[in-house]
């Protein structure tokens, strides 16, 4: 299963998601290091055996022995220890990801990066509704789709390995997108949704709906508990995309309201078995 | 844990909800007898021991021997056939049902049934997105609700009955409603929820989207594979509450919209943790 051979892996961003890859490529047999703010989450991946070593302080000495460098970081910290850290990274050194945004990173990150440098985004689509090293888990990439998001600034070795990585990482479907289709497609069925979900969760005082409340409610409101500041900046990231979204889906649900304020059974019935017969596509996979 | 004693279950309609009450009831050691439209579900429904026998013609020598009716039917099917049958019911019987809206069925039932006979409305919030008595499951109400909404037609005894029945059936929650009461909630918890699902299942072609989705899209669709037929009709008898939910919800999705449009990152932000720590409440149980 080892594909990628021989190279050190540097997590910088010791989260759910950056600890849940320390996880995976360490029960792999690779040599996995940290760097990220904090000191106890260092001092926890590695008694659980998440990291090899790590470190709080950014050093040159500590970040040149690394092949892959994995940020896990909110979008705007990525950028900002990139333009400050650069210069610490090895010639050849591979870098990438796991912002959830594509658009606005990729190319920022292409082109502040010296030319011995190569970046290429990507995202995997997996997580939970917690945060923090204590709760990596590599499991939650087993049903998960990681996305690939070149552009023609990189080159086919590149592409390669990082669909590689998913591949060990243990995700279930890899898939290929420019960075504009993955940030239309995250601003419909990820952003969308949470926007969705967050709306219904703030109508109305919900302790008293809780002994109603059947299987419906609480699947559409799963993902509104939520990280504000890390979804704040991901919607304002792809704020275009994600209006545009948000306004598709308002045209919908007002073309449903108004057949049924109009009792106009025969639309009510057809948006009915349009909804139905799309949603089996999903039944499939 | 057999409550109620020495009596014998009529229900009319097999379907999903009809055929998982029969089986719930048959199970206890009741006499559990059926009216239904087709003859493949009773002789389903008999060969899988969920009733004692059925029929699909409704005659009074078989109707009478019953002392509790519940009634699994679409709304209107279920009015009509009170009005037509409501002779052949024993003195003394106690009738009640599953309907998913009660202020336009409860009062009318009551207004129409001659004084020897008692109906309590009754609304088990369980389902499943598959029809039929074939899929008849009495576990789905194990972790589910059950509404009695009586009115002050309503005799203690026959609402003890009803609560009874809820409890004997595997209900986790027993609770009461005024009709009105019932009908708000279920807009909101319910309808709006099966709207919602519909309007974002409708807003793109699907086939493409399979391959990118993550559980937020998944989640938030389940619902979305909707008995038309059913669901209009509930819908449309509930047009004015669903409608007044629709709208609370579009506010609400219009606010963060403009939130995210202006960047008001503070705006946002608070949206997201009222919406946070409504949603915990529903961890708890």
């Amino acid at each position: 299963m080892k594909i990628i051979n021989d190279v050190k892996f540097l997590i910088v961003g010791l989260g759910l998601i950056g600890g849940s890859y320390a996880q995976a490529l360490t029960d792999l047999g690779y040599e996995v290091g940290a760097v990220t703010r904090s000191q106890s989450s260092i001092d926890y991946a590695k008694e659980n055996g998440l990291i090899a070593h790590g470190t709080t302080e950014v050093t040159k000495e500590y970040v040149e022995q690394f092949d892959i460098i994995i940020f896990a970081l909110y979008p705007k910290v990525f950028v900002e220890w990139l333009q400050k850290y650069q210069s610490y990274i090895k010639d050849g050194a591979l870098i990438t990801d796991v912002t959830g945004v594509k658009g606005p990173i990729v190319y920022k990150i292409q082109e502040l990066l010296r030319p011995e440098l190569e970046f290429i985004g990507a995202h995997p689509m997996a997580g939970k509704e917690v945060y923090g090293v204590q709760n990596a888990d590599k499991t939650i990439f087993r049903n998960a789709n990681y996305i690939v998001t070149p552009t023609e600034k990189n080159t086919k070795q590149a592409i390669e390995a990082c669909e590689q990585l998913g591949k060990i990482l243990g995700f279930k479907t890899i898939a290929r997108l420019s960075p504009e289709e993955h940030d239309e497609m995250i601003g419909f069925l990820s952003q969308l949704t949470h926007c969705i979900a967050v709306s219904l969760m703030t109508c109305k005082e919900s302790e008293k709906l809780v002994d109603y409340t059947g299987d419906s409610f609480r699947d559409l409101t799963r993902i509104a508990k939520i990280n504000e500041d890390m979804w704040c900046e991901l919607f304002l990231m792809n704020k275009k995309e994600l209006l545009s979204q948000m306004d598709l889906f308002i045209d919908k649900f007002k073309e449903l309201r108004d057949s049924i304020q109009d009792s106009d059974t025969e639309k009510i019935k057809e948006i009915m078995r349009t909804s139905t017969k799309r949603r089996k596509y999903f039944d499939k996979k």
